[in-house]
């Protein structure tokens, strides 16, 4: 896993390589930043994702012009970070946050065929809420085909983990007594989900969606 | 504020370019997500920021190959992302989250002058948490001189928002009446303080790490 590129240089005992280290971090994640360059510029782009086995799936519209660079093999980054908590310190040179973050690098790959595409979707709906895909209305041919779906296989990955109490210097202790040190630990809250207004009365909340705070370990 | 390569194209309704909004967004966030190009290979890495007027600061060790890239003056992408909630609708297409996020395009500066340097680490400390500047111990010279400062102009940046409920089309209303269709809202919670090891007792949370909170609008 760790490559000359992804192995963690800065801080190296934060460095990750395993794949279930790896995994959890995706797999908990909401959104990933997707890192691409276009005309010399790089982009860096909020999406959606879902890991099966040992590839990342991305999806987007066919016209947008994420999915179109990417379609064509280039060199990107899928970056995924979860805030832990704002770290404390004495020195204001030791101030951090806890954090857990996934860096992949690698080529995407344009899926063209209709049956991995459809394995993808319900991944990428699965992600978002275990179990949505069985409920929902699945894509009609035209809308499979405005979408773009891309394979990311996760060969180049590191992850980068710092937990912990802050990193005081005990020479700062005495002089710097009164200030406080500290963790502020943060996390996700998941409010009461609030139905549509076009949500038939009666419908339930389904328990995947009731108790959606489980998939945080934090 | 919106330029050819920022203008919001996919979706445009959901597309803002007035600073207030954009600098809300900013303002609020922990991280933010930092692309960059070395060798033709993107790189998205999550990194702490701070915004003062038109400029946001970012900073790293020296000796970071990203601080060390970005000091050249190459093209970069600063991704600021807050997640709301999961949007649950109908139909797999139109599945989605709520979310706001800013897109800043441009070139940083690196910033030599220590006089400077030390108006941005205030402002990166106070960022994390209000007043902290004042309570912590001030970088030594050596240590400012293995910080590097990088200031990029908010010229070219966008804002890009989604709220409400999901967008369920009427047609599948009827076929599929008995899926729970709404939205999960997301937001941060911010635990209880934990005391650093070597907290001396007596020492009282301060206002601003008791009402952490605060800084997140949902």
């Amino acid at each position: 896993m760790a490559t000359k590129r992804t192995k963690v240089k800065r801080l190296p005992k934060r460095g990750h390589y395993d794949r279930p280290t790896i995994d959890a971090i995706l797999d908990e994640a909401i959104l990933c930043h997707i890192g691409f360059e276009v005309d010399g510029q790089p982009y860096v782009i909020p999406s959606l994702h879902a890991r099966v086995g040992d590839v990342l799936y991305l999806h987007g519209s066919a016209a947008s012009r994420m999915m179109k660079r990417l379609a064509e093999g280039v060199q990107c980054c899928v970056t995924v970070t979860l805030v832990d908590g704002v770290v404390l310190a004495r020195a204001v040179f030791d101030q951090s946050i806890n954090y857990r973050s996934v860096v992949v690098l690698g080529q995407a790959r344009l899926i063209n065929e209709p049956a991995e595409k459809l394995v993808a979707l319900e991944a990428l709906t699965d992600q978002l809420v275990p179990g949505r895909w069985a409920d929902t209305k699945p894509p009609t041919r035209q809308q499979l085909k405005a979408t773009s779906i891309l394979a990311l296989p996760l060969d180049e990955a590191s992850a980068k983990i710092r937990t912990g109490p802050p990193g005081n210097y005990p020479e700062d202790a005495e002089e710097w007594a009164a200030t406080w040190t500290g963790v502020i630990p943060i996390a996700q809250a998941v409010g009461a989900p609030i139905p549509a207004p076009d949500l038939p009365k009666g419908v339930k909340v389904p328990k995947p969606v009731a108790e959606y705070g489980k998939r945080f370990s934090r």
